[in-house]
């Protein structure tokens, strides 16, 4: 593959909008990738990392010259820069996100959109605690999964140019709905994050010397930042409180049997989270 | 340092005795490791990777020509071997274990042994949810810290000798009542396995492809040996209770304020966990 897009239009550059630059950068999928939003020391940063190859001036100008535009923004803000963007998009052109959410997305997205858009949504399941362009990394999507969230005006054209856009940095792109997308991940991202900040919150300070790896891996995503989190959530909310309800159903099973001492319960319960995590390696 | 000790006994080489021996032989620290368990095919591995020098025949003969003992079986295990091992050992040998809990423990061994001791209580705070001496490493304590835990019969001298063990393959140590410890540990490192185990059982096989990096951290103890946690919780059922309680109402705060949508609350819990989790770092 060789030079895909003429020109890349990145709206947000931090850790994931940074690593997209540095994936089209490094396999030269595209000949400019202009970089916007709303912090100019960011912009400069990623100039000078060769993550972009331009700052873009405005949106209208940037867009309007673009193949591609991918909105790499906090989830709150995702939907304003895909109605502006698609406002100005030539014909040809895609648009899609990177946001942790989707249902709430989708449908500010086509309460303001024409009936048939060129917007997909997007989540490539890759990311890190860390945060900036500083820790971009050009082969974070490598082997990982994207889910593709068409909203009801998305083209199927566009689903097949943004399906091809993951697979062009190293993804594999699967299609649900923004709500199947949604309630699987309250429990594969979401509500691991609140148990890792519910943990680390409930750790009385004097017991931090004592922390081995396993608080330490525990704990890790709760070092993430709070902004982006509150944001997830709050896009999230039915979801994540049914995942946390399960989960507090399960907890709830281990704090009778562990106050009953029925020993033979402790063990099936952790038996069950072992044989679920050994499923998935390390 | 070189040749603390003539003779070596460590009782059970998984992954904690196989790193013990493997720092000592590194180390030059002992001239003879004898290794002793119930298995002989763990055992013959040990031999095989010059974990241990030899493989003892009895306990008896393996402790009597011994200047330290350390019992690194599961926790529901130990009092017996130490008993045992503190019924043949020399005036100049003095006996430690690993064990992750300590007040049970030292109950038990209080109640059978004289009341001028050479046992100490030895938790090194370094592990892996590996398991077997296959994955020890000479280098597992390095830096670590170890919590002695003397029992009321433990002498000063037995406890300096303890002391001066770990410091010699590279661990720092401290010494606290066996209770302590105990209730410490409960959130350092138990509710975090009791937390994981449920988070993983909690969770839908079909979210488990769009799982990242958060659910495999936050999970990954529960991958741990089902029997030794079972044994663990068994033997700290009061303070795993306190901090499982301590926990829930963490939680709880965080459900009633996604409840509600009070973004506000959510946000301060999620910032109480990230700064608790940032002060230790990765």
């Amino acid at each position: 593959l060789s030079q895909c897009y003429d020109t890349v239009t990145i709206v947000g550059v931090g850790l994931l909008g940074g690593s997209i630059g540095l994936a089209l950068r490094e396999r030269k999928l595209s000949r400019r990738v202009l970089g916007i939003g709303r912090d100019r020391q960011h912009l400069q940063e990623a100039l000078d990392r060769q993550i972009i190859t331009q700052v873009a001036d405005s949106l209208e100008e940037s867009v309007g010259s673009s193949d591609l535009v991918i909105v790499c923004v906090p989830v709150g803000d995702i939907a304003g820069w895909v109605v502006r963007a698609a406002a100005v998009c030539p014909a040809s052109c895609v648009i899609t996100d990177v946001g942790s959410t989707k249902a709430h997305l989708v449908r500010q997205v086509d309460a303001q959109l024409p009936r048939i858009s060129s917007f997909v949504g997007s989540h490539p399941i890759a990311g890190s605690h860390r945060q900036g362009c500083g820790a971009a990394d050009a082969r974070l999507f490598t082997g990982a999964l994207t889910v593709l969230t068409p909203t009801q005006a998305s083209t199927s054209e566009s689903i097949e140019a943004i399906r091809d856009f993951w697979q062009s940095i190293g993804s594999h792109a699967v299609v649900m709905s923004p709500e199947q997308h949604d309630a699987l991940v309250a429990f594969s991202s979401h509500i691991p994050h609140v148990v890792a900040a519910a943990l680390a919150a409930s750790t009385p300070p004097d017991a931090l010397p004592l922390s081995g790896t396993g608080w330490r891996d525990t704990t890790r995503v709760a070092s993430g930042s709070v902004g982006l989190w509150v944001d997830i959530l709050r896009t999230n909310q039915g979801p994540v409180l049914q995942a946390l309800s399960r989960f507090q159903e399960v907890l709830n099973q281990f704090q009778n049997a562990l106050t009953t001492g029925d020993w033979n319960q402790v063990e099936s319960l952790l038996l069950q989270g072992k044989e679920l995590r050994d499923a998935l390696g390390n």
